[in-house]
């Protein structure tokens, strides 16, 4: 065990395979977690019921969902109507610049949310699931991202003016999918109730053409195991 | 003018007094403002009315009212019908400790916000009415917060990592209230328009004896000017 029985973690959940392997990790590390999702005006709401499945299934102390309205500023194909998600693109044009389905600001908003339910229930910390690897080209995905983020943390509350200090840990930031998916299956994770399409058809089956599945996808196929979610024929 | 006449500043405007000042300077530096305001489930709702008028009043290029619900966090006077808001406080009572009208990770939420509508309306600053002097309780009212967020947010954003960079502009960090309201004064600030109280009545006149409302008498008084807001008798 890394951690003491009792310490208390936020975990940020979207419902997604990495923040599920996190969730895994911080309960193997014996935390009492606080998970926390956000309805955010995104077109995967089906990403929200697969994070309370993943926190019902793998045992949180609370599940806080949060609405917030990112529409109100527009700018990403994840919350645009007017932005097309784009389809079948090859690994190098993932890789080139920051794509379109980047939200503004996203991951500092989700973290400031975070900072405020640890400080009112008391937690030390704050893990999510930020991948440096897959997601090179989100700005708020870096280390030196989740670094600055955790000094401010540090600065801006009681805890870090009055107490034991704040961290913000993210295990997965130097895994690839495929390492981050024989984590979570050696922690027994069922990635068959995880949701990660960005373009979803009704009932909730991944398109498997979108950057998100198309890199999920990958991810299985180099762990040499089949993806047990469901997919669109 | 300390700036050119096409930057863009994000400014962040409660309906109270010191926001309405930093406007007011942002102004007579030649910014274009996109003002951002949030209903976040406080008592004072009368605030966000408040914002309103200074917005319209001043002159700004947009003014965006955002809803956030901190009240699902509970923990602060300002958002808890559970705790009372303090009344009649003495100076020495205020400067000890963190006050219970503290709201948990308030300014990291709202200045996360501004970050994202500064980043989609390509505007370079974001301006807020943080102050050292009076708010001396407050973890996230400080200098080293404001520095570590707009380190934050230059990791952040793509202005950050591919563009000019993002300032965050606190101009009335080491003012006392007195001065803030000469340098608003001389600007042609309607203080008259602007809403500080934590606890009005139903027509939105301040108590008199809030924190907030001994606050601003005291810089009015100081000041040797008659505070123009309505007072419940």
């Amino acid at each position: 065990m890394r951690g003491g029985s009792e310490t208390r973690a936020v975990v940020l959940l979207s419902g997604g395979l990495d923040s599920a392997t996190v969730l895994a990790l911080a309960l193997a590390d014996g935390r009492a977690v606080h998970a926390l999702s956000f309805r955010y005006g995104q077109r995967h709401q089906h990403e929200i019921e697969a994070a309370g499945r993943v926190a019902a299934r793998q045992g949180v102390a609370e599940h806080v969902v949060v609405d917030i309205d990112l529409r109100v500023f527009g700018g990403s194909a994840l919350t645009d109507d007017s932005l097309a998600v784009p389809h079948g693109r090859s690994a190098g044009e993932m890789g080139q610049g920051i794509p379109v389905t980047y939200v503004p600001a996203r991951n500092t908003i989700f973290l400031s949310y975070a900072l405020a339910l640890a400080e009112v229930r008391g937690a030390g910390e704050i893990h999510l699931g930020v991948n440096a690897v897959d997601y090179s080209g989100y700005p708020d995905c870096r280390p030196a991202f989740v670094e600055a983020f955790e000094r401010l943390a540090n600065l801006a509350t009681r805890a870090g003016v009055e107490g034991a200090g704040l961290r913000v840990v993210a295990p997965l930031m130097h895994l690839g999918k495929a390492d981050i998916i024989r984590q979570g299956l050696a922690l027994g994770v069922d990635y068959g109730l995880t949701h990660s399409c960005y373009d979803p058809a009704a009932d909730g089956a991944a398109c498997g053409r979108c950057d998100a599945c198309q890199l999920r996808l990958a991810g299985f196929a180099a762990a040499g195991i089949a993806d047990p979610a469901p997919y669109a024929p």
